[in-house]
């Protein structure tokens, strides 16, 4: 797969890319990581790719010629156009579902804003998603650009080195994790629950499997609505509701 | 504020933590950011702070003791506990509300997990927040991290050059933004809207609520649920239902 990234932070980048799974996916060739400075593309003698926004209003506004120039200067038009993302708060929200989309992927172009926004013709005639990582309000793009290539090479082929690792993680079967304990067994006097001691294969994969879906219960009940439910987890699901009466869903 | 992170890769936040808006209120004083690897405080001769799971399974789980080793080094335990945040796909779905909230606070230790997740003691007895930056499987808490970092030291005070911009950007009054335009008035035929060039204020004003509206219904239709409405954003929404009749919610 290859990975642009167009943006006027290109030094924001540096350790992300270099360091821990995506460093890794890089050095084995899993993955080409390009980064483009958009800035070299202004049209202007101040290199300037902002301008104040018409009909008035505070901040300023990137313009679309840099924007279009750096994007085009990444992909051959006569071939088939790639995913060109724009990372921003009006986007879809980003979901694991939308990770494993992305993930087929051969060429993803990743643009990140930065000030009071992008000239509109940008999203109206250059890019082919808009994601938003959260409702939250964050600087530039750049953050949510260093997500979304996380989230996508660590799927790809070879990239992580236990290959059950991936799909072991959190969100399978839509559920939040069950709780891990290592050594040590006995820490500041708390202890690790007997079961997981126990060998006793079968009840601990129940006690984990009651566990996530306390989890669930107490902190994200919205996912349950969408989880793949047995009869047995139906089942579990009455007793930790009458466990936990009088315990308020956990708010932190 | 002072600001602490916790991690085994300190190298992943150098770009991060001195480009942008970040760098600036760093070097303005207005944030004191610290980066400690707890591999320090690891107790055995070969350095880990992982281990084996209890109870079986792949993966590899952070040990309790360097991590709280490493936060309780970071904070005077006779005076009032900061808050003590860790990221993970389990926690409290991160909002705007949230980073207001974390703004006002004098010390922020933020924790970032790796592997499989974190010996569940630390959970218990330790953090005071679990924050989730989203829906998606990241490799670690180190981009979440930056996340809740970056949306936090924006909104302290003297960081953003304009101090209207803060309160001017998305999710004002919960709504999306309404769509942007700069120079030129007309690129490769696309044109910016008139209304835009009238110079009449108040239409203007009305045009942007109303593509305001009208985004956050075709895209977010969720946030109306919970915005602020006029009278006359409720005739206008209607409008706009109307209007976008037989066009399906955008996805992307």
């Amino acid at each position: 797969m290859k990975i642009d990234i167009v943006t006027l932070f290109p030094e924001m980048f540096t350790g992300v890319l270099s360091e821990s799974i995506v460093g890794r996916a890089r050095a084995a060739g899993a993955v080409e990581i390009g980064v483009t400075d958009f800035r070299k593309f202004s049209t202007n003698k101040h290199n300037t790719v902002d301008d104040t926004p018409y009909g008035g209003g505070g901040g300023m506004v990137l313009k679309p010629d840099p924007i279009f120039d750096a994007v085009e200067s990444l992909f051959d038009p006569s071939q088939a156009k790639p995913r060109i993302i724009l990372t921003c708060p009006q986007g879809v929200p980003y979901t694991q579902e939308l990770v494993l989309d992305l993930a087929k992927e051969q060429h993803l172009i990743l643009i990140c804003g930065h000030y009071e926004g992008y000239d509109d013709r940008i999203r109206q005639h250059l890019i082919t998603d808009e994601i938003s990582i959260g409702d939250y309000v964050l600087t530039g793009g750049e953050i949510p650009a260093m997500a979304i290539v996380d989230s996508v090479v660590r799927l790809l082929p070879g990239v992580l080195g236990n290959d059950t690792s991936a799909e072991l993680d959190s969100f399978r079967n839509g559920l939040l994790e069950y709780p891990h304990y290592t050594r040590p067994y006995e820490y500041r006097g708390w202890k690790v629950p007997d079961v997981l001691l126990s060998g006793h294969h079968e009840k601990i994969e129940q006690w984990r499997r009651r566990e996530s879906l306390r989890r669930t219960y107490l902190r994200r009940p919205d996912l349950l609505e969408k989880a793949e439910l047995t009869e047995q987890d139906r089942q579990w699901l009455k007793e930790i509701a009458y466990e936990e009466q009088g315990s308020s869903p956990r708010t932190s």
